[in-house]
C-alpha cells in the first residue's frame, strides 16, 4: 500500500482519541476532558514549561512523545490512575493495542511512534521523565481548577495521590514543588483530599 | 507576579480552547470536533508528513504553531471558511484576542507564540506555509471520512473549497495533488460537492 494511504489511515483511526474519555474534568468543571484535548495540552506544556527540566531534554521529542503517548488507550481504553484491577491488566491491553495501531503507518514512522512510547512508558530518559511529569502536573492543574471535582467523584484521599506522584519530580523539581504547593495542600487544607 | 504564575494562568485560560467548536465533524460523523482536537491533530500530521513539505522546515516550529493557531478563537469564536459576514471581522476580532491572551504568559513567551500566531496568519514562511496547508488538509480528510457531512450542511460547493484552498500546494504540492484526488474529486462523483 502506498505510504500515503497508511499515514492517513493512521490519521483517520488516531481520530478517535477525541473520544476516549478520561475522569479529569476541564478546568471550570462542565465535563470530563478527552485524551486528544488532554494530549494537546501537554505539547503546549512541554513549549512554555520546558525550561524547568531537571535535565537537559529534546522538546521537540518530548512534544511528539506525549502527542502520542495516549494512543493505546483508543483499543485499551483510559486506566484511572486509582483503578487497581484496571491498572493490573494495563500493559497487557496496551502492548495489544501498539501492536495493532502502530503498525497501520509505514513501517519507519510505525517504528519510531512506538519507541517513544516504550520510552514514555519506561520512564528512563530525561524526555520521558519529562513528559511522564506533564502527564500528572496536567490533571493536578485541572482538579485543583475545578474544585477537586473528580477527587471527589472517586473519594481520592492524599496518600494516593502522592504516590501516584512519587516519580513527578525526577522531571522537574521546581515543578513537583509548585504543584504541591498550589494544586495539593489548598485542596488537604479546604478537606476535598483527606489524609 | 511569579513567571510560573503567569504561565498556568496561560494553561487555565488556554484549557477554553476545548470548547471552541468547529463545523467539521469526527471521522465517524458522530459529532462536530473542537478546536483543541483540532490542533493537536494538526500537531500529529506535522510529525507524520514533514516529510511532503515543499520546503525545508523547522518541524519544531510548525508544531508550536499548530498548537496556538487557533487560541485567538477562545474570545473572537471559530469562523467557518466559508461564512462571508464572519470573515470580514475576522483580523480585528483575532487580533483583540491576541492582545488579551498572549499577554498573560511572560513577556518573551507571551512574544514568541505572538510572533508564531502572526506568521500562521501571513503564511510567508516555509513553516507557515506547511501549518496552513495542514490546517486545510484535516478537515478535508474528515468531511470525506464522514461522507460530506459538514459540506452538506452547509450546501458547500467545488468552487468553495478550490477557492479556499488556493494556496495549499505551497505548503505541499504532493499533499495538494492527494487531497484533491482522495478527499475532494470522490465527493464530487458522488454529488456531494456540487460544480
Amino acid at each position: 500500500m502506498d505510504r500515503l494511504d497508511r499515514q492517513f489511515d493512521f490519521l483517520r483511526e488516531t481520530d478517535k482519541l477525541k473520544q476516549i474519555g478520561r475522569q479529569s474534568y476541564l478546568a471550570d468543571g462542565s465535563r470530563k476532558e478527552n485524551d486528544a484535548e488532554h494530549s494537546w495540552h501537554l505539547a503546549l506544556m512541554a513549549v512554555l514549561l520546558s525550561g524547568y527540566a531537571e535535565k537537559d531534554i529534546d522538546v521537540l521529542r518530548v512534544m511528539t512523545m506525549v502527542l502520542v503517548h495516549d494512543i493505546v488507550e483508543i483499543d485499551a481504553g483510559d486506566t484511572y490512575a486509582y483503578d487497581t484491577n484496571g491498572n493490573a491488566t494495563k500493559s497487557e491491553r496496551e502492548t495489544r493495542a501498539a501492536d495493532r495501531i502502530f503498525n497501520i503507518l509505514p513501517e519507519d514512522q510505525a517504528e519510531y511512534l512506538r519507541s517513544l512510547w516504550e520510552e514514555f512508558e519506561e520512564q528512563a530518559t530525561p524526555e520521558s521523565a519529562f513528559a511522564n511529569m506533564l502527564d500528572k502536573l496536567q490533571p493536578l492543574m485541572l482538579n485543583d481548577a475545578s474544585g477537586g471535582k473528580s477527587w471527589k467523584e472517586h473519594g481520592v484521599k492524599l496518600g494516593q495521590v502522592l504516590n501516584h506522584n512519587k516519580n513527578t519530580a525526577n522531571g522537574s523539581k521546581e515543578l513537583w514543588e509548585y504543584a504541591r504547593k498550589n494544586f495539593i495542600e489548598p485542596n488537604v487544607e479546604k478537606g476535598i483530599l483527606k489524609e
